[in-house]
């Protein structure tokens, strides 16, 4: 099939991460046109810019559209940019230092190129094709190997002067707790994420636990959410546990930001209700106990990101298109 | 001494608290003309009422100014209040329910009166008055009774939908930790107050450890931090433990907003170093450790709000001459 007489300007949405490439086309009425989602190859700097190449002409192929017809491409990048300049400042997992990706996309496909952090391009999919409310104040937390947030106030981006704002997974619940990467013990990412998941499986096992997670190979998160939805007793009491930190951790999101919504993405969150239910059983815990809580913490309020669709991707190309279209 | 004949026009400021009233007297260019503090009579809805007047009309009488040279009052008032039309809708230690304080002020003075909540108005202080680097995102953190921040993220106040955007006091840091107000255990303000050091002093008493705690009556925070800086070895832990926990605290706050700046204000701060040094010795814990630390805990973004000013008066006189001057 060939759209190439097509008029209509296209953009594509790109979210790099460091094992897949997840792309979306769109047309200029941010309807979805094809995605794809391909391996990354990070064994240099040089081949995972090629992945991504790839990504795109592969992404227009399938969909039968000519590079021709796209007008502007977004990316969502992990680690640290210069949004302005279009430069990957460092992206350890990618190889990138200093790496200017949108100038030589643009060179190759000839169109603007809009580069951002991976979690901002997903939270403002999110707020823009995720909020059933259309509230103006929401935020977009993922969880995968780490654990941050995107936050959207008064329908913007918190961005702050030094691009920290929302690392919640450095927030110290536990002071005396496993170490985190950063240094410090107890960050709430030892805890709430992948990381997490495999370090209490791990500990349980060598307590000497009886436990079915000792014949899981890999011991990965997906394999513990597994284990538990099984009805494993250790398991359950690890999502357990980490559903009721996470709890903790969006009241804390709720006291800092007022906002409306919660979205939760990132990988772990594929586990679905076996996720989601310690969460909020957290929540019912502290509303059974206190008004407050049952004011300001409401269930409705906090929901699995849809996980059909790549809100980095959906966010990617909106900022692609709404940059170019103006 | 009379400046009636000046034509420049005032403003006050106002500070209303449950045990005292603390006023600010302008001129046109914000500087300070005179300032005085009055007990607060809470014997009833009216007796609040009728202070914040007398409060107001002895400002002016002592500096001689007269009330028709004042062109607005602005007030910070603790509770909930409907700021845009100027009533407290609950405010509990001042008998306040629905009290429709601006349109009384107003009639009563014949000028345009504004309201908002007393920690927004301390924290447009600190912001305004208060802030050597002039940075465009600061935290103010009160710290007395409860705890609360007020936020201001790229030069305005974060006020969020339902106002509780910086209700860092009921942030859950110790889930099986004393009993809150609010109904649920360990909340940050359990510790960090006025009522924690208390409460912990309290415990340490009961414990039956040797300390001069036991003679001191009242037991308040400031006695706590009192028989700390003469050396008492229970005092000392329990002031180092409130400095630890806000340490962690303000590293949340630091993770949440990214802001630059983070001024302690309230009853509890005017502890003065004794009770500063304990938070940075938290900070200066974790930034041995860990390089992130070390990158966004600058020990020089922390500081005690000046104790010999008032900063909601010093928020409430500038938010007044604003609104009316345009």
């Amino acid at each position: 099939m060939s759209h190439s007489q097509t008029a209509q300007p296209l953009a594509i949405g790109v979210d790099v991460g460091g094992t897949a490439i997840k792309t979306l086309l769109v047309d200029a009425q941010l309807r979805p046109l094809h995605s794809l989602t391909a391996a990354t190859d990070t064994t240099s700097s040089g081949a995972t810019y090629a992945s991504i190449v790839q990504a795109i002409e592969q992404t227009l192929a399938s969909a039968g559209y000519a590079t021709a017809q796209v007008c502007a491409i977004g990316l969502g990048v992990p680690g640290q940019n210069d949004a302005q300049a279009g430069i990957v400042r460092l992206a350890v997992n990618l190889h990138w230092q200093d790496f200017p990706l949108t100038a030589r996309l643009t060179d190759h496909f000839g169109v603007p190129c809009f580069l951002d952090k991976d979690l901002y391009m997903a939270t403002l999919g999110a707020f823009r094709f995720d909020n059933p409310t259309r509230t103006r104040n929401l935020a977009y937390v993922a969880i995968g190997t780490g654990l941050a947030a995107g936050i959207i106030l008064d329908g913007a981006l918190l961005r702050g002067p030094h691009g920290i704002a929302g690392e919640l997974g450095h927030v110290i619940v536990e002071p005396s707790g496993a170490p985190c990467n950063c240094g410090v013990r107890g960050c709430l990412e030892t805890i709430v994420s992948a990381t997490g998941a495999v370090r209490l499986a791990r500990e349980a096992i060598a307590r000497g636990d009886v436990t079915s997670l000792r014949d899981r190979a890999p011991l990965t998160a997906r394999a513990v959410y597994a284990a538990a939805a099984q009805g494993d007793g250790v398991a359950v009491a690890i999502v357990d546990r980490i559903g009721a930190e996470l709890g903790r951790a969006l009241r804390t999101v709720v006291m800092c930001y007022d906002v409306e919504e919660i979205v939760l993405g990132g990988g772990v969150t594929q586990a679905g209700e076996q996720f989601l239910r310690p969460v909020l059983d957290e929540w019912e815990r502290q509303r059974r106990r206190a008004a407050l809580a049952r004011k300001v913490l409401r269930p409705e309020m906090v929901r699995l990101a849809d996980p059909t669709r790549n809100m980095g991707a959906w966010g990617a190309a909106a900022v692609a298109l709404e940059r170019v279209m103006g």
